[in-house]
């Protein structure tokens, strides 16, 4: 008898936010030695914590701080990787004010220092995530800087960008992204 | 008339942290185009947030979390950079409980991923700042746990590590001990 295989695309209907793939497949990469990619920690502005006998510090007072950075990074294969994970529920293109000036600067900067860097973008609607590489990111951003349009039309991030395949242990296998970009690009272009 | 020369000396005086003085660094190498090095935030769990109206989220109770890494990452000449900072008022050795057990195989596994890692190690009393390899660290941290010695002493420190000297702009010069520790090592020894 034939065990029914799991269809992978029930996973994308469980409300798992991009968020929480991304983390699974981080723990699957270092589990697996693949490699090793951490969630930045949420910027926090702390004010004002008590110390009360015999328990642990509270926080009493914090704000969000906008990160400056991006949401990801780590090693691959000794390089250093870098990237800002995104969800819209837009069906035709992705909106460029998600981004804010200093993330493109960041990335910008990644790019000259020969570092691997791109962002993962997933319209949910259409249950569809792409690997975009923050030279194409960049360029968008400064088109619409220069009065351009002010978003990444859906044709753009296919011609440009990569699917990323929704699979079981891995639900955004990146690195195999990483490995064909480079490969096809002769390993010199900035991911 | 000759102006007198500043004494690079009296920066150790300021009662500047260490954590202040690679911070400066950081920034000085960002500015100078040489390297993309941050501090990542500090982990913070994040229990009760109040949304006042017309102003920004309020974070009302958090706990500070373990680091399950380490302080700094970054990117140099394409590669992936990652270290701790720690100082120590001791005079004559460096407690290894000043490491935790997730910390240090973080490290172990950023070195199996060709990463550069290190350690940057402040006697504070002594005014000396030491660049000390990841794997020269993981070495005495093993022999700890199978009962040898709880500490690195200074002489070890001395041996095994670099003195990074104090400077003007640069307070923590490590890029160029990794310069040097890369070439003397024929760049296949993990940092
Ligand atoms: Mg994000
Ligand atoms: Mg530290």
């Amino acid at each position: 008898k034939k065990k029914p295989l799991p269809n992978p695309t029930i996973y994308s209907n469980r409300g798992m936010t991009l968020e929480e793939d991304i983390n699974e497949t981080n723990d699957y990469y270092r589990d697996t030695g693949k490699a090793i990619i951490h969630k930045k920690p949420t910027p926090v502005q702390i004010v004002q914590v008590d110390y009360p006998r015999r328990s642990a510090a509270v926080i009493k007072e914090a704000y969000f701080k906008q990160a400056s950075t991006t949401d990801y990074n780590g090693v691959y294969k000794g390089r250093y990787v870098d990237f800002e994970a995104k969800e819209t529920k837009n069906k035709t293109s992705f909106p460029l004010n998600n981004f804010h000036e200093h993330q493109m600067k960041h990335m910008e900067s990644i790019i000259d220092h020969g570092g691997i860097c791109f962002v993962i973008i997933r319209f949910s609607t259409l249950q569809a995530t792409y690997f975009y590489p923050a030279d194409s990111l960049l360029k968008h951003w400064k088109n619409s800087m220069n009065g351009g349009r002010k978003s990444i039309s859906l044709e753009s991030m296919k011609k440009e960008g990569y699917i990323i395949p929704i699979q079981y242990h891995v639900k955004v296998d990146y690195l195999h992204i990483i490995d064909m970009y480079y490969s096809t690009n002769g390993g010199n272009n900035n991911g």
